[in-house]
């Protein structure tokens, strides 16, 4: 194993200098690079307000957190730059098959790049943490906020726990995390790929997490959205991209006609950079439903589609009825699951869907970040994940919008809520709870 | 804790000059010690032969552990010394509640003890391993060369695995072992120690058992066997006498009625050395019942009995029904178990006792070795646990024998046993399976 850690004594030990939690800008979604380098070349100058949102209310962040002690973190993250080592591997590396996925431009610019300023206090035992600033700065705080505060959470959560207690803690976690392992084993024809990133309950358990696939599954196990671990275990750099491409659009659309065309401007804008496995659709941005019934022909000729707000096996099958619909064949299509899954759920929609259509899963939070029952001494539900994000909540001063197809994770204002309803309508928007 | 340690990076990293495994003289059982000092002080002539004896004959234990390695342990074994500050520690330290158990002549003595030498062959692929010699020299093998046989068994079984493997193997036995400590700590007047040593899977991972339960169950864990984890982890060291005393002295008889008395000879020898909770009669090694028909009266007066080869709860009860019959209350009486424990028996005979008699538990194999189910790819029985045990085979020349209240662990000739049981009778003794 290249990075062997004895996780419990370096939780033990911690010391936020020798475990800061963002230890590297790479230690971030890929689909992050990949975005920013179509922002950077077709939006430079659009501002985009990031902020953070706690869905799960009755967790109250500020009470858990030292409020100082998150500034730390978060001015540490702003000290990072890329380091030599990791432009050479970005510029040398291939992706998704293809060398020079990075325009040397975009890679000269992102030498000098650090993380901007930002604003927090507290408000109702709630962070209130914003990302003011260019788009092509802001998005970038996204991951490393979210893991930020995930791993604050946790730290606090055993703090009150001895070395022993964190040995057995992490040793029921290990054998947990390695009986889903031995289950996923038995799916022959699996791709499943981490998306843990954000909310992990720390880096080290992710890496061990993801070091347990690469050994435990093999050649299922097709890579991991995290940049450093891909770069640090040679693994595939995984992701496509993400609904903060349609809010900006669609937030600056200036007409009605614009914000109805905006989730297909997105996909004009992001083929004019990528290919292949790269031309995933995520279409439910403004409502699944809308977005099929308006999407232009061409979509469909896209490689797949992240249905990502509406149960795995229901979202998959709208998708490949349309695909029917419109003429294509299924099973070279390919669907990509990443909406808060864990075994069952990936089972379940693999034994569905197997032989239908390519398909590939994207675990997240169940895989970075399962402690049930897992605590010595009894219960303790600060371990248990949450439904934090970072999301784009203005743009050029326009209030950015997304509503899902699950209307719990609707983010907006309620005017602009009702204006996108109103244009893209309600159809097939089913409320289901949210618990990562 | 005291003495933080990776296992599985140790494991993974073994070289038997970082980890020999029998690493000091102290590494051996209490009841050794004070065996020892009795030999030493009223059988200082006698010779004894110990010999190895593996139970589980479907284990070849010369096809899985390689000749030479045994050899090597065996010899490192013999270049120990007790150490300055393990003599400080013994004379300075209280046992069962008194201070200086330890004559300074027989520490003086121990100054300069060494382990004799071994004779060792294969034989169908079986180990021939003898410890011929003077009784108060070879006594001290038994407990080194056991844990070495197992020790070296374990790491052969484990030598395929990667550290990745290693890692979840021991975080699935930490995981399987602690939830052995949230059962017991629901048996709120427990009183339980570790009497591993012998066959524990390895001195880094009884040691982890240990700490575990030091953790874990508190008061309740009253100590443990093992002299060097006592002294590292300020635990009481504990264990009283064994089987080898009423054999060697059996073996001695001259005449059948000094046969018959060789057991009562024993604790009047043991009373001239220790008193109070040291006082615990072992009453099998001729079958129980023989012992408790012949007992003169003053045995009933001895604090408690360690039934050794008996189911707990037909044990236990035989024995209350004799101090009943003696007139004595066997709620001032103390019993213990040790014989193949696990938690299901404990909590059992705990249950079943209650109220009625005082009871401690040594609990040994299912504690220090039980990793059932924790092999990463599928079931590894070579890390299973076997019945292997050192035993006096024969004493100035005339054959040892113990009949057991378990034909199943009966040792000796068979024209012998047929004599002892002539003389002792077969009564109430049951064959029962021995696992471990």
């Amino acid at each position: 194993m290249a990075t062997y850690t004895d996780i419990a004594r370096r939780v033990y030990n911690h010391t936020w200098k020798l475990d800061p939690i963002v230890r590297s800008l790479l230690d971030t979604d890929f689909y992050k690079l990949l975005m920013l380098q179509m922002i950077w070349g077709l939006y430079p100058k659009v501002n985009a307000t990031f902020s953070l949102i706690n869905r799960t209310k009755s967790v109250r962040l500020a009470d858990e957190i030292d409020i100082e002690e998150l500034r730390a973190q978060l001015d540490h993250a702003r000290t990072l730059r890329f380091t030599k080592k990791e432009m050479i591997w970005l510029a040398g590396n291939s992706f998704y098959g293809s060398k020079q996925i990075f325009e040397p431009d975009f890679l000269k610019w992102l030498e000098d790049f650090r993380l901007p300023e930002y604003r927090l206090e507290k408000q109702d035992g709630q962070f209130v943490l914003e990302f003011p600033g260019l788009w092509l700065e802001t998005t970038m705080w996204e991951i490393p906020a979210l893991a930020i505060i995930n791993e604050l959470r946790s730290r606090a959560a055993m703090k009150h726990y001895g070395p022993f207690a964190l040995d057995v803690l992490y040793a029921r976690a290990k054998a947990r995390m390695w009986e889903k392992v031995e289950r996923l084993q038995k799916l022959p024809d699996l791709r499943i790929s981490d998306f843990g990133t954000r909310r992990r309950h720390s880096f080290l358990w992710q890496r061990w997490c993801v070091e347990a696939l690469k050994e435990g599954i093999g050649e299922a196990f097709t890579g991991t959205s995290n940049v450093k671990l891909a770069m640090d275990n040679d693994l595939e750099a995984l992701g496509t991209n993400a609904h903060e491409l349609p809010m900006v659009l669609a937030a600056l659309a200036k007409t009605d006609e614009a914000l109805l065309a905006a989730p297909y401007q997105v996909l004009t804008d992001w083929e004019s950079y990528y290919g292949g496995n790269l031309k995933i659709v995520l279409p439910d941005a403004f409502g699944t439903d809308s977005f099929l019934r308006n999407a232009p022909d061409w979509v469909a000729d896209w490689t797949g589609f992240r249905p990502d707000s509406a149960p795995a096996i229901e979202g998959g099958e709208r998708i490949i009825a349309w695909w029917k619909e419109r003429g294509r064949d299924p099973r070279e299509k390919l669907l990509i699951f990443s909406d808060g899954l864990d075994v069952d759920m990936i089972e379940e929609a693999y034994l569905h869907f197997d032989g239908k259509v390519r398909m590939a899963f994207g675990w997240g939070t169940n895989l970075t970040n399962d402690f049930e029952g897992c605590a010595p001494d009894g219960p303790n539900p600060r371990l248990d994940p949450i439904s934090i994000v970072a999301k784009v909540s203005e743009a050029d001063g326009h209030p950015a919008v997304k509503l899902s197809d699950n209307p719990a994770k609707a983010t907006g204002t309620k005017e602009e809520i009702a204006r996108y309803i109103r244009i893209f309508g309600d159809a097939g928007r089913v409320e289901h709870p949210v618990k990562v």
